[in-house]
């Protein structure tokens, strides 16, 4: 049997990579592929709880050493339990989130620097690439204003002055962003750049494009 | 102010470490030094949700490598929380297992080896070194045999044939044992390493002879 794809969604929060995954699970299923649809962090019994530990330091302290660590912990169990399998078994995976969004939150939002990612990815996760990454970036201004509206709450609940906040959040989704045109720049074959601000099914078209190029390269074969 | 003494106690399950530790606290304290006492995983609330993490585990499966990347998310949040802000203000540290536990456990009874271990510490932790070792080593056989009544518990739970539980577990221990071993071969400057089948007294002297030393040597000032 041959090895399944591996596909990965990217982008900050509030890119709209959920609706995108759900539309393309929705249309290779149509084409009688078999799929796996699953999250970082997240995606195993263990993750999910490794997911609650990360989004509850939002109200406590977390060193981003640790957040980090975290990450990998989750991505280690996600490829043992559900990703290596999948593929092993011809199946096509779709991941919201893989290392990428480490390298882009905590190497470039946090500062900790892509080196120390690439290498806990080669150490952790035997450095399993995706076939393709699907890298969605609206406009920085539009996916600011996204994300500010989603972290509104963490503000609040910081208690601190809301100016304050906004400026550090400004900053660190600005590193953010510059992280992930550096990685889509470092690695234009594995990963398609999905720029500006399109519609749901402009960026559904494009997604689609890339996922059926792969296919047609790789002669994943179709079931049914 | 100088800095603080950072003291790990290392050892397999049932050694004796806790008794040790608090015998040691104990003895701190009456001469009037600052000590924090930790333990890994644990120690803080972040880490005490890792813990249990970890050891839920035991009845559901835990990637080799989640677990080690879990023991590391919890060792730098302990390093950022409590070992850090203790060592610079100048308090003596007491940990209850650090990352020997880990080259011994997940490197070695895990076979993960060494070398991701180090280079996992090198990248999450800052490479901090204890100043101080002490290695709580009984012989093989006194060691499995509390190792396997502490763990009998963790047969039960797994349903499997209980001979062969007890064969991996043998071979397992005896490959943290032989790490353990080979840590003080390499490190002997920094790990002390108390050996044989001794009274719970002797132990205690050799502990605090070895403490008294560096508690002399680094010229750690006493309080009050």
């Amino acid at each position: 049997m041959s090895r399944g794809l591996f596909l990965t969604l990217e982008g900050l929060d509030g890119s709209g990579k959920t609706t995108q995954i759900n539309r393309l699970a929705a249309w290779l299923k149509k084409r009688s592929h078999d799929i796996v649809v699953t999250r970082q962090p997240g995606g195993t019994a263990t993750g999910e709880r490794i997911r609650a530990l990360v989004l509850d330091s939002r109200s406590t302290f977390l060193a981003p050493m640790a957040e980090m660590a975290l990450m990998f912990a989750d991505r280690a169990q996600a490829i043992a339990e559900v990703i290596e399998p999948a593929l092993a078994s011809g199946k096509i995976v779709l991941c919201d989130r893989f290392t990428d969004s480490t390298e882009a939150y905590q190497g470039g939002g946090r500062e900790l620097g892509s080196e120390a990612v690439l290498e806990l990815h080669r150490l952790v996760c035997g450095n399993l690439q995706p076939n393709l990454t699907l890298l969605l970036l609206p406009s920085f201004e539009a996916s600011l204003a996204r994300a500010r509206r989603r972290n509104q709450r963490t503000a609040d609940q910081h208690g601190q002055d809301e100016g304050r906040f906004e400026q550090e959040q400004d900053a660190f989704y600005r590193r953010v962003w510059q992280k992930y045109l550096e990685i889509a720049a470092r690695e234009p074959e594995r990963v398609v750049l999905i720029e500006g601000d399109l519609s749901i099914d402009e960026v559904h078209e494009q997604i689609v494009e890339a996922v059926a190029e792969r296919l047609a390269g790789l002669a994943v074969g179709a079931r049914g």
